[in-house]
């Protein structure tokens, strides 16, 4: 499809939008996300209200040239990089809390609201969004809706879109879609708003989003069980949820990332052990102690060595720190780290673990494993140096093949950042053609001209 | 769209699936479901595997002939009447239990499984499927999946398309989608899956279901608490929510049904109450009994005369006879009953009990109100007589009020019976007309020919 002619759209934009800029620093700025691949758009926006989306949108539709939305740029796989150009669409200036509903149990917020801010604002009101990614305190909730960000607490609580009530959207035309309720269910017509959840921005852009809370639980316990054997740790992960206790976190860290984290932190973490897990409960005070006893009786019995309970806020935040220090010590291993998070049954967690162990050994490479075990959401981390041509070419492939793994597990390439970029030539392993092509069919029907974050997760 | 051939599709068919039939008793027999609503099919097909559905559907589809697949017929809202006739598909004996896996928590069926069969199934191997719809003896998982149904454990456990893993999809073409996951998260391109969950038929035809399972809980208590004074019912709800607890169910049954069921079972119900809360609690015998506890505590301080908790499951099965009842005791006060499904905020409930009190006053027709306080999902029920001309035109009015009500309370037009033919006319009200116009797009997308179920949900 060809474009239209930028320049007169910037002008354009600018007429609508007071914050437009093509200052080359900002525009290298807007030009990448954690993904690192780089972009540049043609101008940056940072449109304040639902009504300047829709007109700049309107103006780009108009000679189909590319807008694509973005928060904190937090993401993991490329999905905010302007690659074909054109408008980036900063939302952090929209953060306001439009809506705060105790009664009907929802908060409504403009995108751009960073997550542990809003965290904090229903905190101190006594109630809870549980939806954690690691980048809670930078990335925006816009961009949880847009990736479908899911956390530690997924396990429990689910993830981001399991709290997705209502949005509005800025459609490909320029016209703005309310969609969704204010109940707690409902099933009138197609259900739209899962459809944009974890769509990266290729349907719509979401300007308003509206969120379940739940009342903040009176207690949260927290643990860390030490395993000698690491297929121990995994097999406790599943007597755990058999037993029908619902832990808030339940994380596993491998014994790579724990020599890491103490290479890094001193801290006298059990260097030994096969695995660790940390886990929590929350509730009534009496219920979290409760489960979290039945907890050390389970993992006691399944092989761990010890199961410590944090005493108070400081024990507890020292048992996390280990887990939250994971991804900064990893450096110390190599310069560069590719970071797949796979999910697979919890049956297939254990040979997961092993697979890649094996393929560690058989590369050299280093292969860390960590994360929400509880859902078998695994951060499978292969180590490498980007500027070492042959040995990067083969991390790419074990990259690969943990991805075939994983589909063989029957697991799904992505639990909680999406396709993006990088993911894009995977997607039909697991969707299958019939799929892409369905998608590509909802694409084309509310985007024709395909401007909404073009080139992203179809091949 | 003209309509090809339908008697050289049907031989066609008959080649295909050895019952195929246009038995006159058969074409009736499957005309129609509990909306009472009739069309007859050109022709009843019971297919027994996904490519038996998929040769169908592309006999079907070269001739543009509409295909309406059904399950047990429990519908609410007409979604199974083939109202432009060609293929009636019944999925009933596609009713097989295809993957149990305890490990991975889930189940695959076909769809035409009974969901009581399935449940029965689970529990005696220590398992649970929540989801449990008023139909359950009788309707199929395919149909709880294509209406997207509730139920009165929603309120703790959420609906069926929190339960929805995957789907296998005949869709227009008579090609096969598989779609979704075996994990408990997945972000890889857009969420087709709950594209089709609710969707009645309309995008695809349902021929495999992945649902996720959980343990079954140790203990279920049961209890009910008797309020004199109707908005003293509504409260506690909120409060019994706000403090944390999550009751298994939480069913609001109004005066007015309290005496049709008495007067229906002589069982001694306290028909001076202005309301009875049916309340359950679950989790380990002594959780379940704390937080039964608790909502004791928060009931009787918030109005309640008593809170009489079942000692035995006995005495729990006469409290649930109780609601159970009201629906077919509600015929002493009328011949017709018109059943809306809306659903209100929580904190909305009193206003919708008292504007329905006050159009029952107005027009002299009993309003009967009860259902799923817990998430707001109330069934009022309008009273009347079909065959009274006058008096049913009044109360077809009085249905529109109350569904114009809903809206103005930020409720929804159906919490879980769906649109299919009775709510076409009041859906734009509520998605609007962009909601409308993108949904139409979807549809246009994925079924171009609009052979599947038309003339559903879209006016």
């Amino acid at each position: 499809m060809e474009r239209g002619n930028i320049q007169s759209a910037i002008d354009e934009i600018g007429k609508v939008c007071g914050h437009t800029t093509t200052d080359p620093a900002e525009l290298l700025l807007y030009s990448f996300d954690s993904a690192k691949i780089k972009h540049k758009p043609d101008c940056v926006v940072f449109p304040e209200s639902t009504e300047e989306v829709s007109e700049i949108v309107k103006i780009c539709a108009r000679r189909r040239i590319p807008v694509t939305a973005r928060g904190a740029g937090t993401g993991c796989i490329g999905g905010a990089v302007p690659v074909e150009g054109g408008a980036a669409l900063v939302l952090t200036k929209m953060n306001r809390i439009i809506a705060f509903n105790p009664d009907g149990l929802y908060v409504e917020v403009e995108p751009g609201i960073v997550n542990a801010e809003l965290s904090g604002f229903l905190e101190k009101r006594g109630f809870f969004y549980p939806p954690d990614p690691a980048s809670l305190k930078s990335s925006t909730i816009g961009g949880n809706v847009a990736t479908g960000a899911g956390g530690p607490s997924a396990v429990k609580y689910g993830v981001t879109g399991d709290y997705v009530m209502g949005l509005t959207v800025v459609l490909a035309d320029g016209s703005v879609l309310d969609t969704g309720i204010k109940t707690d269910k409902g099933v009138v017509g197609y259900d739209l708003k899962k459809l944009f959840v974890g769509s990266e921005g290729t349907l719509g852009i979401i300007t308003k989003i509206r969120l379940k809370i739940l009342p903040k639980p009176e207690a949260v316990v927290t643990a860390t069980a030490v395993f000698p054997e690491r297929k121990d740790a995994v097999s406790a992960v599943i007597a755990i949820l058999h037993k029908g206790i619902r832990p808030r976190t339940l994380e596993y860290i491998d014994r790579t990332a724990i020599r890491c984290v103490e290479g890094y932190l001193k801290a006298g973490l059990p260097v030994n052990a096969g695995a660790i897990l940390l886990m929590e409960t929350d509730g009534k005070t009496a219920d979290a102690e409760k489960e979290m006893d039945d907890i050390r009786e389970v993992c006691l019995a399944g092989g761990a060595e010890s199961l410590i309970i944090a005493e108070n806020r400081e024990e507890a935040e020292a048992q996390w720190k280990t887990r939250r220090s994971i991804s900064a010590s990893l450096n110390r291993l190599r310069p560069t780290k590719i970071n797949e998070d796979v999910t697979v049954p919890r049956n297939r967690i254990a040979e997961l673990m092993e697979r890649t162990a094996e393929m560690s050994e058989r590369t050299g490479l280093p292969i860390v494993n960590f994360g929400h075990a509880g859902d078998g959401n695994i951060h499978v981390n292969v180590m490498t140096d980007a500027n070492d041509a042959e040995e990067y070419e083969l991390a790419l492939k074990t990259v690969g093949e943990i991805l075939d793994l994983t589909l063989a597990l029957d697991g799904t390439l992505s639990g909680e950042h999406g396709i993006g970029i990088t993911k894009k030539p995977y997607i039909a392993r697991e969707i299958g053609a019939t799929g892409v092509k369905i998608s590509k069919a909802i694409k084309k029907a509310l985007d024709p001209d395909n401007i909404l974050n073009p080139g992203k997760i179809f091949p």
